[in-house]
């Protein structure tokens, strides 16, 4: 059934309103009309089954049959750093990371990224990150769209370590074993920090150990830099129960 | 350190000779000469570290300075069974697929396959997927080159299922949270078959089944096929301590 991600004020008494550009997409691409079924989802962990009552220009009226908690979010919530790589990589990360069940994407720019990015293009990349991060969000039964942050460099991405439980910075020259250090709560939130093409030049790995990541790597194969963190994605959720396994 | 893989008859008598297109690699775009340092892998789990000692037009002559084991192999033995999907799909899960650690690669077709590929055009196609998964093995430090077998039809690849010791059937629609049945010895031989981007028909399931396979899934979320056996190849290893583990 298709999924439609909604904002909590479009619902109001037994009723939900649509409007904006998925009404093109009920109307034309899907083709639904009055009495087809839909699941509209508030992007705050509740999912509606809701009935097409009247399909108008700008809005579609729908009547909401049953209202559940949405299964589709982890515990574990994961934010995905990414030095910024080379455009459809970015993208892939970003579809990918939401179907595995990434929490969120921080784009970062260290010494060795290549892109670059000024501030009106990065004002549309973003945006257009977005629009992936939401339709792999529908597609993979998520409870909620993944927030992809603004663009932040190197000292900003440092700063924010803090607001962490955990960070993980991937890096093939050294550091733990990951299984060896993934121990934390199970609703614990985590940053992985996953380099450029080339690797982190030295300098940035004592950075972040001085500011309290620590360095991990899925060994002894080398991942390239738009697989890592899906890996790592699956492993932490994996092992925490959460793809396949018990839910917590 | 510039890998290349070699067939171990370029072996003799503490030499190693290179010959076919490596020699351009090494001369054009790498730029090396006598006096540099290469590693050699032979593609059974033996590398060599040596040295150019004369580069010529058609070969190019090394001497052994060190051998040892390649670390880039796990014990578990997976083949990822992929329903042909579109065209670069198929490339990004022999790349990254390669770069995990998967053994083999097994495409085949099911009843919703939507790609065709007939004699001529598979033949190339499968050229191509074998120079991919030879390129992702030197740069992830694999110990040998996954083989891309030929196409199989659906009742070649249910026939293959005895030749395993257990067979995962990825399957949305019911089945086993992977955790529950990922039990095997950790040198196991693993099929994992993965679906069209439509999923399985049912009767497949049920024939997938009878033939052996147990379904499975890495729910709540829902991945797209190129994305499921990645996470599987992840979560499989990462358990069984071969990716960022304890080496068994």
């Amino acid at each position: 059934m298709q999924r439609y991600f909604i904002n909590p004020d479009q619902v109001s008494d037994g009723q939900i309103e649509i409007y904006g550009d998925d009404i093109h997409h009920v109307k034309n691409v899907m083709r639904l009309s009055a009495g087809d079924c839909i699941i509209c989802c508030d992007g705050e962990g509740i999912d509606y089954r809701v009935r097409i009552q009247q399909v108008e220009d700008h809005r579609i009226l729908c009547r909401i049959e049953e209202r559940f908690l949405s299964e589709g979010e982890p515990k574990l919530r994961i934010t995905v750093a990414q030095s910024l790589p080379k455009r459809e990589k970015m993208e892939w990360v970003i579809q990918k990371g939401t179907e595995l069940g990434a929490d969120r994407f921080q784009p970062f720019t260290s010494a060795r990224t290549v892109v670059k990015l000024d501030g009106k293009k990065a004002s549309k990349r973003r945006e257009r990150w977005r629009r992936i991060a939401k339709e792999a969000a529908e597609q993979a039964h998520r409870g909620r769209i993944p927030v992809v942050e603004p663009l932040l460099d190197w000292n900003g991405l440092l700063q924010s370590f803090t607001a962490y439980d955990r960070v993980f910075f991937a890096y093939e020259k050294g550091g733990h074993p990951l299984k060896e250090v993934a121990k934390f709560p199970s609703d614990a939130s985590l940053l992985l920090v996953i380099g450029p093409e080339g690797g982190f030049p030295e300098s940035e790995a004592e950075e972040a150990k001085a500011a309290g990541a620590v360095s991990i790597h899925l060994g002894p194969r080398i991942l390239r830099a738009e697989t890592a963190p899906l890996a790592l994605l699956a492993c932490l959720l994996y092992s925490n129960g959460e793809m396949g396994g018990e839910p917590l």
